[in-house]
């Protein structure tokens, strides 16, 4: 995806903050933007966190990136969004995507691991209200479940608008975490007689199921096939 | 897994409160423990949510499962298990994890949307002490990943034990969200000429990779094969 008008020719990495750095295991921390960006567009779902009444909720929701903003919707009755628009100074929020790419088995209990790889995003939310930004981000949330799709769907009419609210997170305080690789057992342990190694984690799709309802003469699209 | 003694005979759902009853789509809603109990064991990673400093942290990590308990662990210098421990009431946590099941297109944008399994668990995390449960906790870590693989391995050695701790969740706040089928469109936009329906995806294996520094003569362990 291009870069947002607002964020012309951002450096090539996030800068590092208190957040950001982990406490341990920062040898797996990335603030590359091009890993951060591949990792974020992977996915399909995030796992969402803010605070209601003190304690901590976190939500799996869709999303979508344009450039360096993120944009999450959802009904203008849920907690998160309505919590977005009552709170004038925005919603701090924690937004979290995570792939599994492999079970990592050791010889030593300890060293078992999985391989993956995971962003994170500290910041605040702030509601959508300017409409073409809300088109954008709209397009953007379908786009991303399959890239071309909003091209080739009906777009929201002003009842569903009015229904959908649109929270946007800059990526400005933001790391990646990546672990590859085999099992990392303690010298005196390779010789024991358990199998070490990794079982690869694959993302597959079965065939497309269409809906009982489908008018006749209608094909698969051709952007299916791409995924 | 078995019930843990602590509930012997748990009824079958679980109660709801206030938290666990969602604000929109309530119909997908459900407080079935074998449900719940089923989502969580088929996952890797759950996505933990706490509060620090006033903001929420969402991070992805390992659990295992033991009746109605729920673990996790990690290096005791971690930031969420420094907490638990320092916090003598323990730590409000939300424990989340999600299996993404397909793609649903719709004729309109509006309702595109996936098909997805999810379990929310709100509670208060506190850290695991004693040495038999914590031994029961970090088997059940190790073969939530690879069933039957805690018994071949190296269980951890005093070093390692003192370099982890373990937090517990006991599954009491709950509920799971599912998505299935197809896309739901309006009434009047079924003639459209867009193709609907899903997408399913599927969780695949790629054939286990030994270490490079695996010893001679060590086969690949029968219960990879069922995974």
């Amino acid at each position: 995806m291009p870069g947002s008008p607002q964020t012309p020719s951002p450096s090539a990495a996030y800068v590092p903050t208190d957040r950001t750095v982990p406490t341990r295991a920062a040898e797996k921390a990335s603030y590359d933007r091009d890993l951060v960006h591949a990792i974020l567009d992977e996915g399909y779902v995030c796992h969402l966190g803010f605070v209601r009444d003190g304690a901590p909720v976190v939500l799996p929701t869709l999303y979508g990136r344009v450039g360096e903003r993120l944009y999450v919707h959802g009904s203008t009755g849920s907690r998160p969004l309505r919590m977005t628009g009552a709170a004038d100074p925005g919603l701090p929020v924690c937004l979290t995507v995570t792939h599994v790419d492999g079970l990592v088995l050791a010889r030593s209990a300890f060293h078992h691991s999985i391989n993956y790889r995971s962003v994170v995003v500290h910041g605040t939310a702030h509601e959508v209200t300017d409409p073409e930004e809300r088109r954008v981000a709209l397009d953007a949330l379908v786009d991303h479940v399959v890239p071309g799709r909003s091209a080739d769907s009906r777009p929201a009419n002003k009842k569903e608008l009015a229904a959908t609210a649109v929270i946007r997170l800059d990526l400005d305080e933001v790391s990646a975490k990546v672990r590859t690789g085999g099992a990392n057992d303690e010298p005196e342990d390779l010789g024991l007689p358990h199998w070490a190694g990794v079982v690869p984690l694959r993302k597959g799709y079965d065939a497309p199921v269409a809906n009982a309802d489908l008018a006749p003469g209608i094909a698969l699209p051709g952007y299916l096939g791409t995924l």
